[in-house]
């Protein structure tokens, strides 16, 4: 079964807003074990849309469309699709009135132009919207191909894409795709290549890397029929993948990132931190509070991104920074320790570093950053990095390793 | 002049990466003045690129491509345009100079599959890579077409787009954009609509709306030939619209962010910052400090997530959390003053919310935020806010609302 997405939307051609659609779709496709061959965008043009759809429906045997369900005359994706398949628009009673109440709970008058919202081609399954006014719709052609019209906004094309049109997709196909991804820290990407390298080949289960912010990410993917069992495909190759991988794999699935296995191993341990930001500024602090129950674990914390500021809040000797300076193990050092103490919290962070792009010294170049891990027996822990990149990039892979290195001093004490 | 993006990469089929670069080329373009009516994404399969770059090259002047020029066999970009184009691939010295020394650097050994990186259809003008190994090329054909070949990682290609695709996309045109960016927080984007409704047209210059985390920007763009004053269209429009939006317009340009006006604004005074946050976790914070020079405005700043650390950390009155909560006016005024008269900086901004998904109360439902902005005069406000979303969306709406209380806050002390 091949698919592909059809974007639509002018804004999308300036460059204006990134197509966080096209990406999601595909994703889902793909475990859904759906061949996405083309993504293609095109403007709110009638002839080019027309165009596009004609040549995708020749190529594929399920064409997804993105954007063009609002209520301006620019917005005329169910109109260009049903010129394409010779069908006609018939009004529906029941999305007239989900637009109107739409529009009623949002404060908005409903207009002539909305009424176009409970249009569609004749024969068209319709998908309602659960988060905005345009419902959405598949229309089936005549030699058995799926055309499935979804809006534009993000959070109402994702509701929209699984509370209708997946189930509709599974109704299509009796293979999916079964994925496991495991989460690699410490070890760079090549060296992840050349450890797992006779893993990787075409058969099934297949292997694949991808790189985030210091780590690489292992998609384990089995293509299976409903009915069969992906884990017995799935597990030698994940057991392999650990044993030569260890410790540096810190979690697996999709959602699973080192500020979430932090809070989950902390509220598991009834253990509290509190962190002492310098070059990260509150980037490892966000990055831990976006996780929900973060509030439970986090003792006050704070952020001192210059000398004075490590002084009068952190209580950092000047001594130390005269003659170490900011940026040092020993200032790092001293600030996860006093951080540790004015908190009583079970773990501190320190972070320190040059994040530039100015500010870098002889023998301090941007890029480099200390990390101190303090446990409440006394026990602190330096680490030394240099990281290359822009400011907000190094802060990321700052705070990320520090997860890493906290993550790790943690498991030596179970 | 038209131009299509095909972006070449299975990993962006699969949606495991985002396709940032079509974003920035169709952005870069339209800047220039050239049309974008199709962005176009296959994967790493010989046939399906040299169809789509037959068809490409069949409605449009230029043709740019991203991704399929790294070492190993998928990546076949040069050699299918070559194909596509009937022309052979010869080596180039120079390229292959450049990758040597680009594999030393990095550490890593030269290995055959390198040696692909230096050959190109014959004839092309060669891009150099200044951040990466594989060089670029821009390959003409015969009737005045022109197929830009870009790496896929997004550093190199921009790097390379500006140092050399730009300067030679120049060159074939007379016309260009001119686009002005005005940033509006604190209206909301259907009243912004409604305020400036009769300025949206479709003349010369024309101005569009956009949404971002609590704000919208306007964008102004005037189509002017090379030796034209894109001022004499721009200037008249802005005036307008600063006329009726007034202090709502916290800045202008792309780039511009509620942080950098922030930082800029204290720098330019002399005054410093401290932050309490609650409800934001550090992210306020980590969006200042992504601003080089935000740590030399920053005092010390503190992280309180629960009542224990708020106590602890900032020393709030048990019984304020006892009688009002700890997501109270109340509790956020506590919070500011303290951290002013802790830290003695000129500004403290303050903030205490519910992020979710869980701790509502009846009375306190998920996204109700307080944020209190003090100054060392004594002067404290304290302002109450409802926000919907997601954990994060909601942790960066406060963030940016209190930066733009802030703001306004200070414009009253000038």
């Amino acid at each position: 079964m091949i698919a592909e997405i059809l974007s639509i939307g002018t804004e999308l051609l300036m460059g204006q807003i990134s197509n966080t659609d096209a990406q999601y779709i595909s994703r889902r496709l793909s475990e859904l074990g759906i061949s996405i061959y083309r993504q293609t965008t095109v403007g709110d043009n009638n002839g080019r849309v027309k165009e596009a759809i004609a040549a995708a429906l020749s190529r594929s045997d399920i064409v997804i469309t993105t954007g063009g369900l609002g209520p301006t005359e620019d917005d005329l994706t169910k109109e260009t699709v049903a010129e394409a398949l010779g069908l006609d628009m018939v009004f529906d009673e029941d999305s007239k009135r989900h637009v109107e109440t739409w529009m009623h709970r949002i404060g908005k008058e409903m207009t002539p132009n909305n009424l176009r919202q409970a249009y569609f081609p004749r024969g068209a399954i319709i998908m309602p919207n659960t988060r905005g006014t345009a419902p959405g719709c598949i229309v089936r052609t005549k030699d058995g191909k799926s055309v499935a019209i979804l809006p534009g906004p993000t959070h109402e094309l994702q509701a929209m894409f699984e509370n209708a049109l997946e189930p509709y997709l599974r109704s299509l196909t009796d293979t999916k795709i079964e994925s496991r991804y495991l989460h690699i820290f410490g070890v760079g990407e090549s060296k992840v290549e050349t450890i797992l390298k006779d893993l990787f080949h075409s058969g099934n289960p297949t292997l694949a890397l991808y790189c985030g912010a210091g780590q690489v990410y292992a998609r384990l993917t089995a293509r299976v029929h409903t009915d069969e069992d992906a884990d017995a495909l799935l597990d030698p190759l994940e057991n392999e993948i650990r044993a030569r991988l260890g410790d540096s794999i810190y979690g697996s699935g999709l959602e699973t990132t080192l500020s979430r296995v932090t809070v989950d191993t902390l509220t598991e341990r009834k253990e509290t931190l509190s962190l002492a930001e310098g070059a990260t500024g509150g980037c490892l602090a966000s990055s831990l509070t976006d996780i929900p129950g973060a509030g439970r674990i986090l003792k006050g914390s704070f952020i001192t991104c210059n000398d004075a500021a490590l002084t009068a809040t952190l209580g950092i000797d000047p001594a130390v920074i005269r003659e170490f300076g900011a940026v040092s193990a020993e200032c790092a050092e001293a600030m996860a320790g006093s951080c540790q103490r004015m908190t009583g919290s079970d773990w501190a962070v320190a972070t320190c570093g040059i994040t530039g792009p100015e500010e870098a010294a002889p023998n301090k170049p941007v890029g480099l950053a200390y990390i101190a891990v303090a446990h409440s027996s006394g026990d602190i822990r330096v680490f030394r990095h240099e990281f290359r990149g822009e400011r907000t990039w190094i802060k990321l892979l700052i705070s990320e390793t520090a997860l890493d290195h906290l993550r790790r001093v943690i498991a030596e004490r179970t």
